[in-house]
C-alpha cells in the first residue's frame, strides 16, 4: 500500500548486529501536521526529549529510526547524539533538521557510535521508494518474530485518504531490545490540533491497553505524520463529521496493530481479551482489567490452559477496585464459570477449559458494582518469556 | 524447642490429598492474648472473616489449619463450615469455640467436606504435644519444599521468654494450594493491645515487604498467641523498654520467616534485597522497591545472571517515584554500576556479574531525592515458576 507523497527506506547499517535492517528513514515530499504520544516514565530517552521538544512546533519531515541502541540514560551526550543523527538524516534528505523526528529502540545506557549512522545516511536516502514503509516495518523489529503494519483507505468529502502504520512490540519493554515503537503516515489534510487529538485519544484506546508484562520503556514512541496529499479539504474541530471519520481508521489500525503486539509477545501462545464489566468507576474498571492482565499467576493459568478463576478472584481482591465479591461473574467467551462469587462446578469448569484450549480468548468479569467497562489485550506467561528474557545477553 | 504451656499436632486427614499432613492444630493450656493481621484483599476467606470477628475478644486458646482447601469463595456455607471446623476442635479440646482460631490454605471455590475434619479431630486432639509445634509447620506446607520455622529466647525482667513461630509462603498466592500464613507462640505475659501493635509492625516489616510474584492472597493471615506462662511482670505500653525488648524479638523471627519463605519461592534460585536510598518520601521508597521487585523483566535478568541495569531505571522510571534520572546510582553489593545516571562501563558490569552468581545479593538503589529509605525482599523468575503454576491443577 501507498500513502501520497510519502516515503520510506530501510538499510543494513551494524549498529549492533551484522546482516539485520536497523536503520529506517521516512519521508513526507512536504512538512507534514505530527501529532505524537511518548513514553510516561520518568526516565526518557534522548530521541523521546528531542521529540517532545520538536514535536511543539507541529511539523515534521521526516522521522530516522534505529535499533540495536535505545539511546537512553546517555545524559547531555545522548542528546547531542540524538540531534546529530537527525542532522544527518536532514543533510542527506536537504531538509531543514528542526523538521526530523528520531527514535531509537535497543541497549540501555550505551552511547551510540555515530560512524555507521553517518556511513550509511546517504545510501538510505537514496533507497527511499513509495514501497520502502515493509522494510522499514522489518528494520524496528528486534525480538519480535513478524513485522507489524495495518492500514486504512476511507473516504472524505470524496478524496481518497490513506492511513498506514507499523509497529514493533514484544515486551511492553526489553531495555536490551525492545520498545513499543508506532510509526504512521497519513495524506489526509488534517490541521494539527484535531491530530494530535487523534493519535492521542487513540493511543489510549489501544496501545495504552495492552500489556505483555506490565513494563514500560523508556523509549515508547507513537508519531503520525499527515501531508495532506490526498487534497481533501482540511480536517479541523470545525468538522467533526469528517473529525470523527478519520480519527475511527486511525484508531481502527492502531488497536489492530496493538493486538499484533500482544499476538506477539514474547513467548506468547495466547491472546486474552479482559474484559471488566460493571466497575463503579472507570478508574476501578482499569485497575481491575490492568491488575488481572499482569497477574503472573493468572498468565501461566492460561499458558497452562487450567481454567484457575481462583487467581482470577485473588486478582480483583488486591486491584482496588471496589466491588461485592458475591456479585462477581466471570465467563471465558461464553462459558460462565463463576456467578454471584461461586463456581459454578465441573461442567462449568469443564466448558470454560475448552475455551481456553483456543489461541484468543475474552475473559469477561462482572463486577455488579457500577456501568464503567474497559477491555484490556493481554497475553500467557510461558517458560519461553523467561528464557527470551534471562538469556538475550548471555 | 518448646514454649510453656503450648501444645501442637498435625494429622494426616485426606482433605485433598492422602498420605501428607494437612491439618494441624495449636493449643495453649489457657487461654492467650491473641494479635493477628490479615489479608488486605477486598476477597476475604471464610476462616480470615471468622478470624476478624473472633479476634475482636483479644483471647485465643487454640488455633486449627488446613491446607488442601482454602474456604474462599464460599459465601456463607464456607463460613458455616468454618464455625464447623471450629466447633469440632473445641469440643475436641473441650474448650470455648470463641476462642478457636481457624486458617486455611489451598484451593479457592470448593466447599469444605467435614467428613475428614471430623473423622481426625479426636486423633488430633489426643496426639497434642510439647514437641508438636515440627508437624504443625509441615502440615501447613504446599509447594513450600521446606518447612519454615524460627524462633527466640529473650529475658524480660529476669524470666526467660520464649518465642516460636513457623510460616508458609511458597507464591505470594496461589489459590489453589499456596497463601502467606504465619503462626506465632510465645509465653510471654503481654496485654492484648501490646501484642497487637507488636504483631502489626512486625508484619509491615517483615511479610509485607517480600513478593515473590506480587499476589496477595485471599487467606493470608499471621497470629500469635501470648499465654503469660513465662511468669515475667505484664508487658504493656506502660513498660516501654520491656515491650521494646519483645517487639524486637517477635520481628526478629518474623524477618527469619519472610526471608525463609521468599528464598524457598516457587521455582527461585536467587535471594535479593532491593534496598533503595535517598527516596523522597517514604511511600516513595516503597513504590520504586515494590516496582523493581515485582518486574518481570528485572526478575528474569536475576535469574539469567545479566548485570542488566537498564531494567532497573526502566521498573524506576515506571514506578510513580519522584526522581531525577541523573542523580540515579545503582550497586550489586560493593559493585557499583551506575553513578549520575550512567553505566560505568564492562569493568564496573563484568564486577556486578560476578556478583549476580551468588545465591543472595544485594541491589541498592539512590535516588538522590529526599532521606527515605526502605528494603524488600524478592527472588528471580524462572522457568520452574512458570512450570510449577501451569501445571499444577493438570
Amino acid at each position: 500500500m501507498k500513502v501520497k507523497g510519502f516515503y520510506a527506506a530501510a538499510v543494513q547499517a551494524g549498529i549492533r548486529y551484522k546482516d539485520r535492517l536497523d536503520l529506517g528513514l521516512l519521508y513526507s515530499h512536504i512538512p507534514a501536521a505530527v501529532g505524537a504520544v511518548f513514553t510516561r516514565s520518568v526516565v526518557k530517552a534522548a530521541p523521546v526529549l528531542l521529540g517532545m521538544e520538536r514535536l511543539r512546533a507541529g511539523k515534521a519531515q521526516a522521522i530516522v529510526v534505529n535499533s540495536g541502541n535505545a539511546n537512553a540514560c546517555t545524559g547531555e551526550e545522548g542528546m547531542r547524539m540524538a540531534r546529530s543523527v537527525g542532522a544527518l538524516a536532514a543533510h542527506a534528505l536537504k531538509i531543514d533538521e528542526e523538521l526530523v523526528q528520531v527514535a531509537s529502540t535497543g541497549v540501555i545506557g550505551a552511547q551510540l557510535d555515530l560512524t555507521p549512522f553517518a556511513a550509511a545516511m546517504p545510501k538510505l536516502a537514496d533507497s527511499l521508494s513509495e514501497d520502502g514503509f515493509d522494510e522499514l516495518a522489518r528494520a524496528i523489529m528486534t525480538t519480535d518474530t513478524v513485522p507489524k503494519i495495518a492500514s486504512a483507505t476511507i473516504s472524505i468529502d470524496g478524496a481518497e485518504v490513506n492511513l498506514l502504520a507499523c509497529a514493533k512490540g514484544a515486551g511492553m519493554i526489553m531495555p536490551n531490545m525492545a520498545t513499543m515503537l508506532c510509526f504512521a503516515i497519513t495524506d489526509a489534510n488534517i490541521d494539527q490540533p484535531a491530530l494530535q487529538q487523534a493519535v492521542s485519544s487513540g493511543a489510549d484506546l489501544s496501545f495504552n491497553r495492552i500489556t505483555v508484562d506490565g513494563d514500560t520503556s523508556t523509549n515508547d514512541t507513537v508519531l503520525c505524520l499527515a501531508n495532506g496529499a490526498a487534497g481533501n479539504p482540511l480536517i479541523d474541530e470545525s468538522r467533526p463529521e469528517q473529525l470523527a471519520l478519520f480519527t475511527a481508521a486511525l484508531h481502527g489500525i492502531f488497536k489492530d496493530l496493538a493486538r499484533q503486539i500482544v499476538r506477539d509477545g514474547e513467548g506468547a501462545t495466547k491472546l486474552v481479551t479482559i474484559r471488566i464489566e460493571g466497575a463503579a468507576t472507570q478508574e476501578d474498571a482499569v485497575n481491575a482489567a490492568r491488575t488481572i492482565a499482569n497477574s503472573p499467576l493468572v498468565k501461566t493459568a492460561f499458558f497452562g490452559e487450567d481454567a484457575n478463576w481462583g487467581r482470577i478472584i485473588a486478582a480483583l481482591g488486591r486491584s482496588g477496585a471496589k466491588f461485592q465479591p458475591e456479585r462477581v461473574a466471570i465467563a471465558f467467551d461464553d462459558a460462565l464459570l463463576v456467578e454471584y462469587g461461586f463456581g459454578l462446578g465441573k461442567e462449568a469448569e469443564a466448558a470454560a477449559t475448552q475455551v481456553l484450549k483456543n489461541k484468543e480468548f475474552t475473559v469477561t468479569v462482572g463486577l455488579g458494582a457500577g456501568a464503567a467497562s474497559i477491555e484490556m489485550l493481554t497475553c500467557d506467561l510461558s517458560c519461553d518469556y523467561v528464557k527470551i528474557n534471562a538469556n538475550y545477553r548471555s
